[in-house]
This record gives C-alpha cells, sequence and structure tokens, in this order.
C-alpha cells in the first residue's frame, strides 16, 4: 500500500503542476488594472508557504458586504421590495391598514408617504413583513419570492442582478483556501435561503441583521416564532460587533462598498500581519449606477476618504470590471 | 492530460478500495455496545450515495454541548475555576472586594457563602470577570489560564479533562462530511481561544452564552469593549434559537448531557429526514463522576425520560466507554 500512496502523491504533484501551468485567468471579469493586480499579489503572498507573510488556511477569512457590493441596491434595497410585496399579500388579512400608516400610503403605492414619518414607518413595515410566523414559514416564503422577483429597471431575475466580477472573486478565494463570508445589514434570515445558491456561501457563514425568536411547541413540535423586536443590527460598528460574535476571528480580507463597511475594513485592516481592503466604487451610470458621496443608499464618503488615506484598493466598476452582471441563465 | 486525470481517477478508487478494506476501528474507545452501532449506522445511512436517506455534505450538521459532553463539568464548571482565578489576580485593584459580597466570601475561600445570594452573586462575579477589557486581551488572558490552569481533583491539565470517545467522534463525523459545532451555555469567547486546538472546532463554529461588546477607537485603533451586559444566554429554549442564529440550519446530529440540552435535541430531532439524538450519561462515579436526575450541575431528569421515550442514544460512560480520558500528552 505504501507504494501506491507514494505513486499516488507523485502522480497529484505532476497534475498539480500541469493545472498551474495551465491555469485560467481567475479573474476574468476583472481588467488588467490596480485592482485585480493587488488582489492577486494579496493571494498569492498569504498563500506562498515559507513566506513570512503566510496565512495558514484556517485564517484565511474573507468578509463581504451584501448590498452594493455582491448584487445590486438600487433603486431600493432589494429586501425593500420583498416587504412592499409582503404588505400587499398580507392587505386582505388587515383591512385596518387603510387607513393606517405607513400602510396606507404603501397599497396606493406612495412609498415616498410612506416613508415620509421617518425611520419609525420603516420598521413598522419590516416588522409587519418579517415577524409574527416561525423561522420556517419565513424561509418558505423568501425562497418562494426569491424565485421570481425582478429588478424594477432591469426586468432581470434579482439572483441574476449579481456581480460577475465579484462571484469570480468568492470563488478565486475559496480556491486558495480562504472561507468566505457575507458581512450585511441585510436581515440574515432573509439572506440565508439563497445565498449557498448564488454566491456558494452556506447559511452558516452569513453574518446580518436580525430580529429575536422564541422556541415554542406547537402541537407537540418545536418551532422558533419570529418576534417584532430588533435582536442586532449589524452595519456600521455592527459589524466589527457582528463578526467577533459570528466569526470569533479577525477577516484578513474585507469588501464594502459604503461607509456603513467602513469599520469591518477599519477592524479589519487593524489586525497584525497582511491585510486586504477594498471598495467597490459604484462609478458606472451607464451599466449600473453612478452613485458615492450624496447617496441616500450605499453613500460611500468618509470610506472614500479613508480608502484613499490608507492606501486601500478602490474598484470602479466602470474602469476595472469588463462585465457587471452575471450573464442570464 | 486527460489520460494523466483518467490514471489519477483510477488510482484514486483503487486507494479508497484499499483504505475502506484496511480500515481501522474509527471509535477505538468504545465498546461494541449498542450506542457505537447506532452512530455508524446513522452515519453509514446519510453517506450512502442513492440511499434514500442520503443527506448532502453541507447539510450534515452536528452539534455538541461541551460542559459535560466535551469535557468534565464536575466538580465545578470549569469556566467557573476561570472567574475564581481572575478575582484573585484582580483583587489588588479592588480593596472595596475584602468587605463587599459575593467578592469578600470568595476571596477567603468560601464558594459557598459568596453563592448563598443565588444567581446575583454570580453574575456579579462573571461581569468583574469578563468585562470591561477588550476582546483581545479577554483572548490572551484565557489563552494564557487554559495552558496552566489544573483540575481541582486529578490534577490534570483542563485541556487532558476532556473525553477521549467524544474526540474520536468528532473527528469520525468529520471525516464523513460532518461540520461539526459546539452549543454550549458557557461563554463563546471563554471557549474560542482553546476549542480549536482541543476539538479541531474553529470559532466561528462555537455557539454560546455572550455578553455585549462595543465598537471604540482607542488612538485610532479600533477594539471592541466586552460590556458588563448580558447579549444572549445559550442554554435550554436558547439553544435551539443559538442554532437557528449562528448555524442557520438544523443540525442533523445533536449531542448533549443535561436537561439545558434537550431543547437542541427536540429541535433536531424534528426536521425532516434522518435524525441522531444522543444524550452522555455519568454514571461511572469510579472513572468520572456519577449524577443525574439530583445534580446541581448538569441536572438529566427530564432529557432521560424524553431520551426513553422517543428511543434517543443514551451513552453509559461506564458500559459504553472503554476509556474516559484522553491520554496525557
Amino acid at each position: 500500500m505504501k507504494s501506491i500512496r507514494s505513486a499516488f502523491a507523485l502522480l497529484a504533484i505532476a497534475l498539480a503542476g500541469l493545472t498551474t501551468t495551465q491555469a485560467q485567468d481567475p479573474l476574468p471579469s476583472w481588467n488588467d488594472t490596480a485592482p485585480k493586480k493587488a488582489i492577486i499579489a494579496f493571494v498569492e503572498r498569504v498563500t506562498t508557504k515559507d513566506s513570512p507573510d503566510f496565512v495558514p488556511p484556517n485564517e484565511r477569512i474573507a468578509t463581504f458586504d451584501n448590498d452594493g457590493t455582491l448584487w445590486c441596491e438600487q433603486p431600493v434595497y432589494f429586501q425593500f421590495l420583498f416587504a412592499l410585496e409582503r404588505v400587499k399579500a398580507l392587505a386582505p388579512q388587515h383591512p385596518e391598514w387603510k387607513t393606517k400608516e405607513p400602510f396606507a400610503s404603501l397599497l396606493k403605492g406612495d412609498v415616498k408617504g410612506a416613508l415620509a414619518g421617518g425611520e419609525k414607518g420603516l420598521l413598522e413595515i419590516v416588522m409587519a413583513t418579517h415577524t409574527g410566523m416561525t423561522t420556517d414559514e419565513f424561509h418558505k416564503i423568501v425562497t418562494d419570492w426569491i424565485t421570481t422577483a425582478k429588478h424594477p429597471k432591469s426586468g432581470r431575475l434579482l439572483t441574476e442582478m449579481v456581480y460577475q466580477p465579484m462571484l469570480e472573486l468568492l470563488a478565486y478565494l475559496r480556491a486558495n483556501g480562504f472561507k468566505t463570508f457575507i458581512v450585511s445589514g441585510g436581515g440574515i434570515e432573509f439572506m440565508r435561503p439563497w445565498v449557498e445558491k448564488v454566491y456558494g456561501i452556506p447559511p452558516e457563514q452569513v453574518v446580518g441583521s436580525s430580529g429575536k425568536t422564541k422556541f415554542e411547541m406547537v402541537d407537540g413540535k418545536p418551532v422558533l416564532r419570529k418576534l417584532p423586536e430588533i435582536n442586532f443590527v449589524d452595519d456600521n460598528v455592527g459589524k466589527p460587533v457582528g463578526i467577533n460574535q459570528h466569526i470569533g476571528r479577525r477577516p484578513i480580507a474585507a469588501f464594502g462598498n459604503s461607509d456603513g463597511d467602513l469599520q469591518m475594513l477599519q477592524w479589519t485592516a487593524a489586525g497584525s500581519g497582511p491585510r486586504f481592503c477594498l471598495y467597490v466604487h459604484h462609478s458606472d451610470a451607464e451599466r449600473e449606477f453612478a452613485y458615492d458621496r450624496k447617496s441616500h443608499i450605499g453613500r460611500l464618503d468618509k470610506g472614500l476618504d479613508e480608502a484613499k488615506a490608507k492606501s486601500w484598493t478602490v474598484v470602479s466598476m466602470k474602469d476595472d470590471w469588463k462585465t457587471i452582471f452575471s450573464p442570464a441563465k
């Protein structure tokens, strides 16, 4: 058996050599500009054995924001589209919504009016559409919705409004022993039903905002009931807190697109050893959307200044990406 | 290259055949009694391709309680030993503790007196010893302590007071594509510094009780400060909540030793498809400790009844385990 093992090992080495020689570009949708070069240089640096910057595989943690970093977030967060559709679907069971804000405005199609009351209105919409049911029921509602939900402008499935270059980046990092996590301000239970299929990221590697749940016995069967009470907001200063809570070790690479990701990038950068921080800058009005310092959604202002000051990598979607969205399936 | 690939594949198959034929017992510290047979039967059932009970690797989630399931919890929870030593170490900075309970009693060596006030006293001890510092500082305090901390009765390192049969079980499950998680009532930040080395479980696969943390900038460097405020209690009904929050999918196998694990086992059992629930029963007064229905620590009463009613696997440490503790290193 020992000789077979040796032959096996030799063949594996030979094959690995062939594979490397014939390797295709791992990031074909990226132009050969600075960001792509910086990513590859970083990955080679931390994966080269006997290098002083070598990082063992179990410490290769990479965290990704979702909205605006992995998929589109314009003209509104997609989770808000979900909430709107749920309000319509639930309206027959809530006749009182006809005269009760923010629902009355929403049902008339007046989103602006519904949100005029500020955060309170938004919170009421979230609670009415995301709580009361069990976690299993909510999982099914999201799964059913995401299967057909389309983007209001492009008409494409929302799950196709994901950035092809970022899908390649996720795969490239994983092929190099990284564990990829989502760390998003979006709802953790809103993302988990579909991110494994779309990004290859399993539910246990998703960190997000959440409501409280309660263990209950219903007809002798245990369920978790979603309560109308906020558990955790995974945004801004919440992102390092969420990372510490869920992952328990500091990422060596972090990817975001807004000021809401700044503390995650700061937290990542502050670790010892090689670190990589990247901002996606929405600079392509033609192929996607162009927005930064003054946007209500995905504002990138302080983050852009800090990225420049700290020499973090900034991706211009217009200049650095050959393709924006993944091809239709 | 294609022919090399084929040769490679053939060799791999041949090697796999050899390995299976010559396979060693994966659970050598288990007697050949019912629990061992049930474990192996379950693993074979869910890993056999083309079987109706096949479970894809990404859904092979197994959760383990820690205290009393993976390591010893007698005569007191080991985290309490940590807290006691911290009180002693911090006492010079707290002259007021000389007259303030529960610290005054503790410092005199009167643990019973210190805890006479019930949960309030215990909570004060935890807050005084587990909060105020940054997460990095706490990580170092725990790491330093666990390196030398010894068991009050056996005199062995606490990290050697782990159950050898359970270490084998963890490795066996992982070798069969399972992802193993700890789901413990113990502190998540108390466990993470050492569980990877001791159990092979990485920090991101640890669920536990936690306090709140706060993102702060100290001299331009971000830190997470541990606040004297409870975030989550991962025990009893909290275990399914913690599993849902951290893992986001239901385990197919769960392992515990007390009534505090009952809801985790119920939650696991209630999923569709093949499920495996196991209780470790502390029945060996000679080699470990014997306790169950009336113990203050690790009480197993309702759980024992439910295990019998539901035909879950119950391990008698006395009868089913050849060895209890891992050999000295």
